[in-house]
């Protein structure tokens, strides 16, 4: 392979920085997740006048230490992959790059608010450590449980869509730009708020008809929201099953070749023979 | 069959307008759809007055475009139906009327708003479309589900709505009209209000004991939405099993072509004749 | 039986009144229950002032219609039952009785408010009505399955109520009167009201302190709501089995003892032997 | 053992105070029960000013015979236990302590409000008298099921809290602080009670933009609760089929003793021993 023709402190770092299964690597990646975390609660107390008011330098000066650990990270791993190109245009080359530059542009037009809030986007980065993580003995019944019912639940909240529209033509329709339903999407707003019992009461219904329409969506939305609910808990047992059928049955009797032993068993419950694991 | 004896190209129109299983039949289905969603968004902008007030000759035009691609839709299902009063009656045939004319009584009348929200019942047309799409290949097994709990999911909500009335008077009683429970079905509304966990605040409980009874009414809500959840759930586990038991079930009789024979059997469970795997 | 030694009109006037088997039993309880939910409908509209005021006279006489309708059922209860007096102290006699005399007392006393509420506990004579269609062929698996779980979501229940405690007094302290956490109980009802996802806004954290802690408590309920479903969903599924069994597995081959035969199996899967039925 | 060395009534003293199994044990759990539930309601009156104005010698005179009452109890722990040390500084021990010492400390430095409320956490020592019930016979399988689910319900928690922080970074520019989104935690605060479905309403989103990307907000949090409570579901399931299983195999080996065999094992899986049913 053409990887150990390259030298040997660039394979070693990219061990380091893209996986996790040396000491070093880890180690990267457990500094990486506390710089990430670090980074996202100074942006967050930047936000908060109070406090940037007090301690402006201090976050200033912790958000360059941070920028510039990023660029580092950046450049190595521009450096250390093997194809450069396709890191800078990935999904995750694209979130390093702009969760690192805001910082940089201020210095050139200075104070761009809206930018500084895109360093939130680091956050993301938690991810591609957390993947990791999954490889790392995590079962992986959840995921193939939420995976295996996805199309299903799209399908169902595309349906509590269409009927929040509808619901909320009808609210419109009854009560009117007077109790706060001032057009359709606003009422359709409502009704997913109703539907899904958030239930904010910015909007409220103040007709007794509107409010006996309320009451209908709420008690559906309260019956519905069983759904969801139902379709994940059932694919989750399936997963569960499937896992343990097949990590119990590997083992098959040789001499009458029964199946489904218990795990530790050493001789075959149908004919007792001995059974070579 | 009669159906061949009429005009081809009525045969063919038909296919394509009541049918998704040819190239043309799914084309006009995925353009309606797209008409039907663009209507829908027409209508909702429409009742936003500060969108209305700046593009009202843009919304104007464009609505006429889709009411009238509607009335050729309408008129022609009406010719290649073979029976058209009955289509005409039909849920469906009155929804696409109700949902096309109200453009043209507001040439007449002018300006009647309640009816042009009545375009919003054109939302009702999705699920036409997305029926044909149910047979395309989407598992029946969640609608199978719901049409299995339904029935006890009914019961619940029965119950839900009888112990509102209940702990609703009794809410009356105890906060009375100066705290916002003015009258019983006012009193009652706050009741599924809360029994659903939404919570608006619109009216809330202010003496002592209105709010331990109204702790009481939340946690109540919150153990019983188990129930729902259990139902669907099991139902959703007991189809899945179904379909996986009718799938595995491979073996059907050489004798007698009875087929869901139990996974070991070794007879035919109808015949006696022996099973061969 | 000592039953039959009662005069005849009696018997049959009991078998009305208290069973649901015969047709004059079934329209007896229909009427019934029509009346019960008119008279709920009556003292829910008789609150609303502006109803009261305009319809005060029909209201009022339908009112004692009811009331002479539910007198002449009570009295007739009395004589057909055997043991009069177990009747008038149990829980439905009770029950009945004090949903009677409300408009009597009204004719002495003269307009007590509170009393006239007492009228809505007609409402809990609907059960009476519906626990006999529960014999009339809906399944028991739900009734069953909440029955199993109830214990255990009563232990989860007095959890949340213990949990809502500490957490409130928390609040409290980090809140303050300022905030409108005026007092321990009033903490813990918030606490509830956030724990159980209803969240009515009436009183909410503004210190960012408690709003970290309010955080950590919808998080909770939003993780734990899970607990009461799960035990739900899965006595429900159990139920279902149970029921599954026990109706397939009546059949056992005569000849290898075989179980576990097909519904519609006519010979055993295991050695081909006739099955009998 | 050394147990048997100490007096006897120092003996007897610690199985009343720390076991359950003799009468004299579960009389001292119920008292104390009481007294604890007793002691909580004193410190939740006491800060409802308008009670404590009316009823403060009452409460002052309740509180002192609580504290002694604990006192003693404490007392008594520490003599009877065999490591006191060991108990003192336990959890269980600081909490006794804590939950006694504030009124003594009322006595030199007087009231100090914070200290008062300490006392609440009185309530923390209900769950050593309730783990004692869990011994007296109650299923292990739910505690079981959220075992077996925590690690998944904390992964589940804390997407749930990174999707927060992302959603409400967003929401913090799309909104901005003239619509109460002020900062960027406050916002991440909002989303947590949108996602969660608890709707406090004392901030909401004004903006189209933010209204439809709240509206996403409030389906993802309806959708996702699906998560946990499947999970829990399973899970329990799983328990449920656990215990049932280990019930149904009541054989054991003759020969090595061996349990845990299949329901139709005919030979030991341990040792091959022919099993005996």
């Amino acid at each position: 392979m053409s990887r150990y023709s390259r030298n040997k402190w660039r394979l070693k770092l990219q061990k380091i920085i893209y996986e996790a299964d040396t000491p070093a690597g880890k180690l990267f990646d457990v500094v990486l997740l506390i710089t990430i975390l670090a980074s996202i609660i100074l942006v967050m107390l930047e936000s908060v006048n109070s406090i940037d008011r007090k301690f402006h330098t201090f976050l200033n000066i912790s958000e360059w230490v941070i920028t510039i650990l990023f660029s580092i990270e950046y450049i190595l791993r521009i450096i250390t992959v093997r194809r450069p190109l396709k890191y800078v245009f990935s999904f995750y080359g694209v979130i390093d790059l702009l969760s690192t530059i805001p910082k940089y542009i201020s210095l050139i037009v200075g104070g761009v608010h809206a930018l500084a809030a895109l360093r939130a986007l680091r956050l993301l980065r938690v991810f591609r450590i957390l993947k990791l993580a999954r490889y790392l003995g995590a079962s992986n019944n959840l995921m193939n449980a939420i995976k295996a019912s996805r199309a299903k639940i799209a399908v169902f909240l595309f349906a509590v869509i269409i009927i929040s529209i509808i619901l909320g033509t009808i609210m419109y329709l009854v009560e009117g730009e007077a109790n706060g339903f001032t057009n359709i999407p606003r009422s359709v707003y409502w009704c997913i708020v109703t539907l899904t019992t958030v239930g904010f009461g910015d909007i409220a219904p103040q007709t007794p008809l509107g409010q006996l329409i309320a009451s209908l969506v709420m008690i559906l939305g309260y019956g519905i929201i069983a759904v969801p609910t139902g379709i994940v808990s059932a694919e989750y047992t399936a997963q569960s099953k499937k896992t343990e059928t097949s990590n119990n049955s590997l083992q098959s009797c040789s001499n009458c070749l029964a199946e489904n032993h218990n795990d530790k068993a050493q001789y075959c419950h149908h004919c007792g023979e001995r059974l070579h694991s």
